[in-house]
């Protein structure tokens, strides 16, 4: 069986073909560039996809694409996506799925990522586990007993937005004190930048001309390399990402909280606090059953999201 | 089928006979006296189950047992439970399937009570939502795609135990900012009793003759009088009840959130105030798709728990 995967981001898109096992055979990566609108984005991919699967030579039996939502997997359409203007209403499903001729199948790429990791990835035979993406904003999805779990209006997951400071800093959600709003790498640079007037002696100022120029990775250049002020706010939104991962872990219990995404390139910077605030943190017995891990899909996570989203469908698993 | 329902709680204990239907056919409510140790108390329990056998006159196909954790339900067995002390070891499961030579299955109270719900409740024919018990603690049970959710671990569902303000008051699990810490009935007791002193005004020192008799109840009392001080305790601690929710709603889609415990005696003075803070603070998808309701076996959901665990094991659905 091979798959033909979709992985649709805001500013970047991938497509490639895989086996079963989700060794990837090929692959393409280029600017999703949304919006100039559905039509012209839409016949990129297709291209991109029919070279990708000349340069296979295999027909694939099924398409998996993982988006950021809000959408409607079982009819395969997009809602308002905040990234793609003029894009609702597309159905991806039949659009690409018409362009080969198989099945094609939409997921979030949130749950998508976790049903990569689940297949391919750090949780394969893992079936009680916590994905989390944490970049641009904290995204999440949730396998228990082995599936994907959506909840009732298959909306499940969003763990970014749950507040653990209800009068805290305000959310691109709309609301404040979310997750994410304390510890997104937007958020990093965010409280960074709010503050870094009054911290002249911080190295960040000879690296940036503006404020404005503060990203969460120079913040955790500059923490690794001792800057006080830089380390202070790398510490503090550690502390947040932890305790939101705390709060996961004894609400759900996993084996595994895996994390993705931009901000986890820090590395050990990231998990070594992580997982102490966890450890302290989440009730003890279910802190004894759980490892906060990398994703093992790093920068293809979404894309192998994709490829799962395919096997799921097909087998009927998701 | 007929099942036999044992609710262990650390003060009270209920029995009783009901159909498949979840009809209750006899029970009997008595004093757990856990602190007289497993053999003396069990004889009782038995006992008591002994008399509602008779009285309905039927034999029982299989037992359930709810009773407060942490415990091992695979092999029906009590690990160190606070409430009841010198238990640890004590297969129930054992003692009181022999006693009638049925089969008999162990599950923690909150789980039980989700399970009876599930059943025989508000959440019937629902396949997702969360039953929370806001009582002397706040405690939990996920019912997802039709089923118990117990996680890895079995310890999933510590709702009570996620935290929503990192450096809060204590919480008796021994970290602090937890949602039990800040809206549990014995949390509004202590909240009131704590800054009680400062406000000789208030109606509270009518009824009481010092601040150790402040309870939960009559916190609600003064609030629903128009006490001032007593309204604002009551209304903070509905607002953290709120948070914790949209928490929960965020991160599961539930289609209902069920609450039971005594703080929900408070009737529109707990789900008034509670239910706006979900549509204000859940995403608005999620907030749209939920609706936070009473429990329905009310006085009665540890032991309606308990037969549902019984139906459940015996059908192969737990």
């Amino acid at each position: 069986m091979y798959t033909l995967g979709f992985d649709i981001g805001g500013t970047k898109t991938m497509v490639g073909v895989a086996d079963e096992s989700g060794t990837v055979l090929a692959m393409r990566r280029f600017e999703t560039r949304g919006q100039l609108g559905p039509k012209q984005a839409l016949d990129r991919m297709k291209e991109a996809a029919r070279q990708v699967v000349r340069e296979v030579g295999v027909s694939v039996d099924a398409i998996g694409i993982g988006c950021g939502g809000p959408l409607d997997r079982k009819s395969g359409t997009l809602y308002t996506v905040p990234n793609l203007p003029g894009w609702e209403g597309i159905c991806l499903t039949a659009e690409l799925g018409n362009e080969f001729g198989v099945p094609a199948y939409l997921e979030n790429d949130a749950n998508a990522a976790a049903m990569g990791e689940h297949l391919f990835g750090a949780g394969k035979g893992v079936d009680d586990f916590v994905f989390m993406i944490v970049g641009t904003g904290i995204g999440g999805g949730i396998i228990a007993n082995g599936r994907i779990y959506r909840g009732f209006g298959e909306n499940a997951g969003e763990i970014g937005h749950h507040k653990i400071m209800p009068d805290g800093p305000p959310c691109p959600c709309g609301d404040r004190g979310c997750l994410e709003a304390l510890a997104s790498g937007t958020s990093i640079a965010r409280i960074a930048r709010e503050r870094l007037a009054a911290k002249p002696e911080s190295v960040l100022w000879q690296w940036i001309s503006s404020p404005e120029e503060v990203t969460a990775q120079l913040v955790a250049r500059a923490a690794s390399e001792g800057d006080e002020f830089a380390s202070g706010v790398w510490h503090e939104c550690m502390y947040h990402l932890g305790i939101g991962i705390a709060n996961v872990v004894n609400i759900l219990n996993p084996r595994l909280v895996i994390l993705g995404g931009g901000v986890t390139k820090a590395g050990s910077m990231l998990f070594e606090p992580v997982r102490r605030v966890v450890r302290e943190r989440a009730m003890p017995a279910l802190a004894a059953d759980v490892e906060v891990v990398p994703a093992k899909n790093g920068d293809l996570v979404g894309l192998m999201g994709a490829f799962a989203v395919a096997i799921e469908n097909v087998s009927c698993r998701a």
